[in-house]
């Protein structure tokens, strides 16, 4: 039996953190993590070493769902233009859930303000990995300058999603206008 | 005696509150907010009603600044475009400086995840002032659609300044091109 519960736990653990570490922030007790998640704390330190180290875990294992949520299909024939505006198309969508704080990748290192950390760590590599999309999709269209656009798009992604996570904002009628001026002045057509 | 040392303990309560906050985040414990100010528990409680309230006055407090350091003066008879890139260009030096964590208003909302909390407050309008700015210096400037460039514009200085605090970029070469591209699509030349 214990061999089958241990993974399930660490499941479980991960989806806790996830969710309130998203919810509450990074601030979120230990307490109250293994609380959610069904596991004593004794558990919980046999599978992580730290409340760093399982804050990192959830944030590793949301990439897979990070990406298939906002990128489209590697092959999947359309332009490089229009799979730019499919990210920004997923964002605008996301944005209009209630439950929509931003992107967590960017708030876990607005509040742990320490790029040390292993969670920032991980969080820094993803949306580095989101800015080489754009750079790679720009180069592919044509851009003037692929390295201006892609860090552009980054912006207009932080700045988009963070205004409308706290509630500054909606991204309707502002995220997809902005995307297509920056990419018209790239002479990305 | 105790009526002059108490608007220092307050003061100095307000710069520690501001400082700390900035550098560690919202989750800032009072006795580590009290013992930087110098002050007691007991004294903190007799200014503010909690550490909320606190954090709520040190944002409140530092509008002034923010202000002073952003925005241009009220005549100083440049052209709309101008003053709207001087905001920019202040933020760009502004992120220079080592200690720079990007826009402390975006930070604290980011952070309390709560739109109701008096500081989420106070940030949400300060954010709504500098919104407001670029609106009327848009329409000033006879920009095709204000609204949608006051918008656009928020985006750039929250995007921008979050990932040159989180290091993931820097803004050199970045949020004036930005900037600019989308004041010309604006025809706000």
């Amino acid at each position: 039996m214990t061999t089958e519960v241990k993974p399930t736990s660490r499941e479980r653990l991960l989806e806790a953190a996830a969710t309130l570490t998203y919810r509450d922030g990074v601030g979120i007790g230990i307490e109250a993590l293994c609380k959610a998640a069904g596991v004593s704390k004794r558990s919980m330190y046999q599978l992580f070493e730290s409340k760093d180290e399982l804050l990192a875990a959830s944030l590793e294992q949301g990439i897979a769902a990070f990406v298939a949520t906002l990128l489209p299909a590697a092959d999947d024939g359309r332009s490089p233009r229009e799979r730019i505006l499919h990210v920004f198309e997923q964002v605008e969508a996301q944005a209009g859930a209630p439950e929509f704080r931003g992107c967590r990748y960017l708030a876990v290192q607005i509040e742990l303000k320490d790029q040390s950390h292993p969670a920032s760590r991980v969080a820094h590599r993803v949306k580095g990995n989101l800015t080489s999309f754009f750079r790679a999709e720009a180069e592919r269209g044509g851009a003037s300058d692929p390295v201006l656009l892609a860090r552009q798009l980054s912006v207009v992604f932080d700045g988009a999603s963070a205004r409308a996570g706290i509630g500054a904002d909606s991204l309707t009628g502002l995220i997809a206008p902005t995307v297509i001026t920056l990419l018209d002045a790239a002479g990305m057509h």
